[in-house]
């Protein structure tokens, strides 16, 4: 792609773009994928392309059930890992726990192809400098990141067909889920069988949104960041009586304002 | 694809998905088409995915200022043939005005592939019965519809390369001209050649809305059966002196009013 320069004033949401149009030609992507990316993008437009003080509330939030859990798990489809495969992994290997490649529309060869660019990714991160703050050996803690989701052993309750297949490593057996961009209907199926479901998702209003135990509404790999930070910064936070509902309409009330200026 | 039931409360939004992934996959669009129709989703949502009082009465003016117009024409891109072409070619057999297809990513085959769909079209409508309030000949009507956009001969100053080309016959000898979903760089180049530019976009906020001389706010395909009764049911109104800025406020105020609800 050409070069963007830094000072464009919407440079990273130009290279998201980019990443979606180059994963999707790439055979990584279910058709319907640029559709979600646009909706995400212009919602994402209407909060300024800026994690706003709600979301960095809910990420910190996210971060202490995350670290508070007995088995996490990082739940991830096509375009989370082409938008935030490498965060993803920053996040496994702080917190010890496997990704799970878990898509909508299943195909064997998406999955085979976003676990080998997740494996790529676990190569290069298990080269770089540990993020400030992380204690132990970050190679060996990147290097020990399972990722999931080629064997599925495991059906979610009540979905049907390819879409409620998992993972007993995974989603199956875990209490935790982060889980970006979900589906309405997965993301009820999985706060049913009584784990935590935390979702990034740029619509405050979709279904996921309104379902999950936590809403994160913020691009996924700003979120992404601003989770590692808690996780990292911020180890005496305690999950709270965490009110989702009204988080919400904090995040409606600032599109609003964004709206109205 | 998948019959969706008449009961789905989002059964237009979801046809109009897979008209896009359907028009994408016979390579009638350029890559950036199905993220553009994302963002164009995500503002429908927001306006409950249903035609305002504001996008009627910027339809009403729009109807208006074509029939006054000495040379209209009706400017479409890839996503306006797949999701409204049928509506398009209806208002030109009304209008007995020209379309042309002009891409902002212009390849011959394209513009080809385009065409022709429109033609297959043109075949179908002329078999059907008149809109009601037609008067004349429907047929003829129909087939004396002028596809235009595969022989270029003029350039819209102020614009580079592929996008900037367009015919005589249309855009280039026209004095008004509907344009859904335009680039906001092609709408300004049109209003500087002293053109009326009247043009359909969801995002109120687009640099295309704010230069327009009407912009009607509205999804596509429900913007053309809008201007459509207009013209044929409302032939006493005149244009008005439009405020447009005052339009595209009323806009953004029912968005956060449905934000809020």
């Amino acid at each position: 792609m050409a070069r963007i320069p830094d000072s464009h004033p919407r440079k990273n949401s130009l290279e998201s773009r980019q990443k979606i149009v180059d994963g999707s030609s790439r055979g990584l992507l279910a058709d319907s994928a640029m559709i979600a990316h646009g909706r995400g993008e212009a919602f994402d437009y209407l909060l300024g392309e800026k994690t706003t003080k709600t979301a960095r509330e809910a990420s910190r939030e996210s971060a202490a059930r995350l670290r508070n859990a007995r088995r996490p798990v990082i739940s991830v489809n096509g375009n989370t890992v082409v938008l935030a495969g490498e965060g993803a992994i920053r996040l496994a290997a702080v917190l010890g726990c496997p990704i799970e490649v878990n898509l909508y529309y299943r195909t064997p060869s998406r999955v085979k192809g976003l676990i080998s660019l997740l494996e790529d990714w676990k190569l290069k991160l298990s080269e770089e400098d540990a993020p400030d703050g992380f204690i132990g050996d970050w190679k060996d803690s990147v290097d020990g990141v399972s990722i999931l989701g080629d064997s599925p052993n495991f059906k979610i309750d009540g979905l049907e067909g390819p879409r409620s297949k998992c993972t007993i490593e995974g989603i199956g057996g875990s209490d935790t889920v982060l889980v970006p961009l979900e589906d309405g209907d997965r993301c009820e199926a999985l706060i049913s069988l009584g784990k935590e479901v935390l979702v990034v998702d740029l619509n405050p209003l979709s279904r996921s949104s309104r379902m999950a135990t936590v809403t994160i509404v913020d691009e996924v790999s700003r979120a992404f960041d601003v989770i590692l930070r808690y996780l990292l910064d911020d180890c005496d936070y305690r999950p709270t009586e965490w009110d989702n509902g009204k988080s919400l309409k904090e995040s409606l009330k600032q599109i609003g304002d964004y709206l109205s200026e």
